[in-house]
């Protein structure tokens, strides 16, 4: 697939990803490592729980919609390097045998001042599951190379 | 540890965690699963990159944040349910070997004013290495039990 660079890049262009199958021992295996809370490791205790059953940690739905960019998004010469991160927002729990997508849409495209080689991308990313359900939506600062050194 | 509801917050309040070795394993094993990016897979495609060397990807170490916030943070009383992230930022890499430590301090405790039984805070999280340079930051809306019911 070819690269993206800063220059193949508009406001309102729109990409949409390939899908990711949650299974419930990706989500215990996530938790276990990173968020070992009862509604994320274990099915009675999820049941009884906010959540109302098994739901997956904010932060994996964040790592599994990351992969969805980088495997199957944008594309972006030299990778995908985030700056920042603002409005992550889980509007609905990640459940076992959820099937996720990512959609981006470019928000702005804005070339370095001071570094003719670089620029940087704002972009929202919206995940959904295979309801169309929102589960997650975030904007991000990206770094992007120009191809065209002026 | 004692858990702890909303009336045992105030603004104010800082909480300083355990902390979390990094190994270049770790980097690796997350990066393959979801952020399979080179320079965050390979020594020597790392060194060629921005990066100058291997670095965490950003979501791993939210990822191992999340997991000092939840083993030896704030221990809130029916788990830590993130509602959202704002501001989230990595102004400098994490590298194989660096030491994690994150400090919690509440900003605003504010109860719900249709449920009785909650709240929300806002917290402010900051993820430091073990020169104490800061490696992530980022604020966070958290829902909090309330002890009495009024």
């Amino acid at each position: 697939m070819e690269e993206r660079y800063l220059e193949d890049l508009k406001a309102g262009d729109k990409f949409r990803s390939g899908t990711y199958e949650v299974t419930e021992l990706d989500i215990v295996e996530f938790a276990r490592q990173f968020d070992p809370q009862p509604f994320h490791l274990d099915l009675d205790a999820a049941r009884r729980s906010v959540f109302g059953g098994l739901a997956a940690s904010g932060w994996h739905t964040a790592a599994m919609s990351m992969r969805l960019f980088v495997t199957s998004g944008l594309h972006l010469a030299g990778g995908s390097i985030g700056l920042g991160v603002d409005e992550l927002r889980w509007p609905r729990p990640v459940r076992p045998g959820d099937i996720l997508e990512l959609e981006c849409e470019i928000m702005e495209v804005r070339p370095s001042r001071s570094k003719p080689d670089r620029g940087v991308i704002r972009i929202s990313n919206v995940t959904r599951n295979q309801k169309g359900e929102i589960v997650q939506s975030f904007t991000a600062s990206v770094l992007v190379r120009r191809r065209t050194v002026t």
